[in-house]
């Protein structure tokens, strides 16, 4: 996993995942007391980053493998990015998902193009029911962060960030990123650190689920004690990933932890200020930099607002912690 | 009023004002039974378009007028943006708002470093209160369409786009444009037909509100016969203006009339399926794109979103629309 994997993944997306803008506001920089920079991700694709790693992970397989198909284990986020870069791929992808899942989830993931196929979350077993398809259909597994092309899609971001922030007139900043098991935290942190070494990743996760801060204090992997009880379920993993893990340790800044009540003012300041549209697990990144200034290093700050995909009724209920 | 005063707004808007993307989903492509591009200036500084005309018209001033400062009749989008961009350019802004105005918008127009003045509706006239001012003071009028270097500015939306929708492949399509006094659309139609001349733009308004299509329609100006009951209000302007309806006339397909029901539920699909946040007048386009696929040539077609300054409460109403 380098530098160098994450500038391929670059080129293969180019015309494919967006480039999106850098995208800033006079209030939130008044919030914050310095200034507030936002990578809208949930302008991407699919409504996150995730269609970067999907994108980077399909396009690096050879033909012979990719024709097959891929197969994901998501009720999320990561089940919408393959889905939409195995269809514009022309290959087959199958989401494995709890048949609890919301049902919006599930037909979009079907809308884009995926087999769906539930499982019984008391009775069934995700990762034997994937073996037997995989097997079956000659599919590959494509991994939500653990996976080296999938980190190096994520990483894409950081390249972006680095060039965007440096019209911007910033060389450097802390770069809060939003942090399940650390795909995108590592890959941005890896592309900072060949492009804008001035910057450092940091990880954002909410309170109670903050596996990868207290990993990165403790010097070694921890789990978290629960997986369920946060808004923020795009960003609840249960503990660092084996690959990314080391890639944090090696680059990162501590992390920070951010309550639902924060996220969920974040969600309604993005609404205001940036006209973007954030889900709670995306927008603890932007919580941590309005709402935690004294954590934070320098005059300017970059948060990654990595994914979009919330419940109209989750949004309502963010936009009554407004004042207005 | 010609091309080359909108490739000269472009270089000195260059830095200043944002690239907005160009954003898409397959979502929106099947409701529309078309290819659908948005061109989200909701992400544009102060939530609107407005700011690339005010800052083209200061941008243009000589140095000896521009340092006395400018002045603007305006309760919206206009007020914003001008504000922002005399603030940037470090000289004073005056806004007259009539006192009835909303609270949050005189405090957003104040923040953002403007002085504002409020009249009484009933007793005050504004083009006095402002003549009288900019006398006193050497201000300058920034008037909000019907002026050159604004809508040269207005027409940088359109550069953009030409160079866009060529990256996606598109040469021919109608680009429809959320309209008021025509300043947006004159500018970009300008700009299509020297920049991409198989695209079309196309005025959408609020039905009963359509004063630019039936002028259009009839080959010259006439008046709305009411300036209230829409909740597109950013949209709605007296007549079409002196400079900008020929223009139009010249250049635009036939208008389009979209329902406030209609804006509401592209407000609802914009923050589904784009992430971004839109007002109901900054919505008008999209909504044509997606409920008047009659009316409109091509398998593709572009909708500016205009602007993104909601409140809340408005928002909540439009989400009420989606099935979830």
């Amino acid at each position: 996993m380098n530098l160098h994997m994450i500038e391929s993944a670059a080129e293969r997306l180019r015309g494919h995942a967006r480039m999106t803008p850098l995208l800033s506001s006079p209030f939130l920089d008044e919030i914050a007391g310095r200034r507030v920079f936002v990578k809208p991700e949930c302008l991407q694709h699919t409504g996150s980053f995730k269609f970067r790693g999907a994108w980077s992970a399909l396009s690096a397989m050879p033909e012979e493998q990719r024709k097959n198909g891929v197969i994901a284990f998501s009720s999320g986020n990561h089940a919408q990015g393959v889905a939409l870069a195995a269809s514009r791929h022309g290959v087959p992808a199958v989401i494995i998902m709890p048949e609890d899942a919301p049902a919006l989830k599930i037909a979009n993931t079907r809308a884009l193009g995926a087999e769906v196929v539930l499982y019984d979350r008391a009775t069934g077993n995700r990762e034997e029911i994937g073996a037997a398809l995989a097997a079956d259909r000659g599919l590959t597994l494509v991994k939500p962060y653990d996976e080296p092309q999938v980190i190096a899609g994520q990483g894409t971001t950081g390249l972006e960030i680095a060039v965007q922030a440096r019209a911007e007139g910033i060389e450097t900043a802390d770069v809060l990123v939003c942090c399940g098991g650390g795909g995108l935290t590592s890959g941005i942190a890896l592309a900072l650190e060949g492009h804008a070494p001035g910057m450092r990743a940091r990880p954002v996760e909410p309170a109670g689920f903050d596996d990868v801060a207290r990993s990165l204090a403790a010097g070694e992997i921890l789990r978290n004690p629960a997986l369920s009880g946060s808004i923020c379920d795009a960003i609840v993993t249960p503990q660092p990933g084996a690959i990314t893990f080391p890639i944090m340790q090696r680059l990162c800044g501590a992390g920070i932890a951010v309550t639902d009540d924060e996220c969920l003012r974040a969600v309604a300041l993005a609404f205001l200020r940036l006209k973007i549209v954030l889900e709670p697990g995306g927008a603890a990144a932007l919580a941590a930099a309005l709402f935690h200034p004294d954590t934070i290093q320098g005059d300017a700050v970059i948060a990654v607002g990595s994914g979009g995909n919330i419940d109209p009724a989750m949004f309502a209920r963010a936009l009554e912690t407004l004042d207005t």
